[in-house]
């Protein structure tokens, strides 16, 4: 049996150059690679693909120039809510929080969710039990940037973004991580697809996914899983990313994803203007991507 | 082309006898015929899946010995908190809502989030927008019945319950609605599947589905999504229903489910010793059945 190879790919959300038009490249690149980094060291030392994912949102989540963690998008109200969702292929283990708001990084709190019987949990019962378990606290107007702060003034026009990692480890073992702050200037309460298991983020043993995009077409498409059965079913997996992206949009929806399968293969599709990225295999580079078009793979 | 006939199935929830020594049988068959009059009434009035089908569930939210609405589960504090979701076919059109503590009728709160830009809300704020929108008010202490406080201080193994319809109209628009109280005992803040769109509820232009049973392995096996997804390729809707629930099975899981596909067949399996559900489709008797094993199809 030929040896895993293990592989990780990443996005900082699907939008369009216009609504970045602070986009700050050198920065942004800086923050993927910083990413690929850690995650090649941690793949290399022999770390699991949960940890390995979380890791590599939770950095994305700390980036003020990604819609996560800090720096994420505005609701409404001026106030920040986050969503996040972890899921291993293995054993189909997940879990997800919506509406979290003194948890400073939210995938972490989805992953005590994958590690407790529940797989989903909301709002300050979401913050109760991830700071129980020892996640840490920041004060909800810690969240909020200038930048975002500025953008909700402007209400900069359908913004999305989200931070996500798909990753395979050398026990072959699948998982995705998304992490977002919503849509800017969504009303409190709003729940999209990142945290939704199926819509922006699954794994199993076959496909792990996370997706970026307009969150209510790619739950009313459940993209994530969408894909993961036709690839189950034997399709190719850049076809069945196709399909899935194709069903996205057939609603009017743009958006794109990101998914490694059993084999290692990567594809990082996306019908917006751009999605920052990044990718890196065992035995490759990694590769960073922030306004580029050309599919990395 | 051959008329349009209408059809519909609902159930209330998948359980075990043993967690049900207090079945009431005639009642729950009373509650169920009922149901299926108003839907039949409705259908051959020329009304919608939609409406039909969110019709089915709030008569059924309204019965107290359904785990939905009047009569929910409690959660671990003594307190009800209601999920929804309604998915119409045609448009894959969806709405959801998670964490409901103060609107009656829970699926109708669904319905004006599936008429809105959102696709899910949560917590206080999904009570605010349902309410604003005309939602009747109901304090949240008058949910609790003193079956269900007798349920939660001998803590009843393992209830799950839900109630839930699938409906196709004489248009030939199909329709899923959903709705539960969640898990006897519960910890605040908890989601599982029924609020969550391609898990526990699904509608498409091939078939409807509506699910019940362990709301965590229905997240993580994404059940509804997975059988449409199937039928979308062409399989049988009893052998993709078949496969759906081995899924669950798979993980450990119990349940059941109801789909209508768009020719009307109907299949309404289940893993548990009973599952409450009923049929009509037009040119047919309503059929009721609360402890019966046998499908009514």
């Amino acid at each position: 049996m030929p040896q895993i190879k293990p592989a990780i790919a990443i996005h900082a959300g699907a939008g369009s150059l216009a609504e970045d038009a602070d986009i700050q490249k050198a920065e942004r690149r800086a923050w993927i690679e910083e990413v690929l980094d850690n995650a090649r060291t941690m793949l290399e030392s022999g770390r699991d693909s949960v940890s390995v994912a979380v890791a590599a949102v939770a950095i994305l989540e700390s980036c003020p120039l990604f819609n996560a963690g800090y720096g994420a998008a505005l609701c409404a109200d001026g106030t920040v809510e986050l969503s996040a969702a972890v899921m291993r292929g293995v054993d189909q283990a997940a879990g997800a929080v919506a509406g979290l708001r003194t948890v400073k990084h939210p995938v972490r709190a989805a992953l005590v969710l994958l590690e407790s019987e529940q797989v989903m949990m909301i709002g300050e019962h979401a913050d109760r039990v991830a700071l129980e378990r020892g996640c840490e606290r920041w004060p909800n107007e810690h969240f909020a940037t200038d930048r975002q702060r500025a953008r909700l003034r402007v209400k900069v026009s359908a913004s999305h973004g989200t931070v996500g990692a798909v990753c395979l480890d050398e026990e072959g073992t699948l998982a995705a991580a998304t992490s977002t702050g919503g849509r800017l200037g969504q009303p409190r309460g709003r729940v999209g697809d990142s945290p939704t298991i199926g819509a922006g983020t699954w794994a199993d043993r076959n496909v792990a996914v996370s997706c970026t995009g307009e969150g209510e077409t790619f739950v009313r498409t459940r993209v994530a899983r969408h894909l993961a059965t036709l690839v189950g079913m034997g399709e190719r997996l850049d076809d069945a990313a196709a399909a899935a992206l194709a069903g996205v949009s057939a609603l009017g929806g743009v958006g794109g994803l990101i998914a490694v399968d059993a084999h290692g293969n990567l594809v990082l599709p996306f019908t917006t203007e751009v999605m920052p990225r990044g990718t890196w295999s065992a035995g490759s580079a990694p590769r960073a991507y922030v306004i580029e078009r050309d599919a990395p793979i």
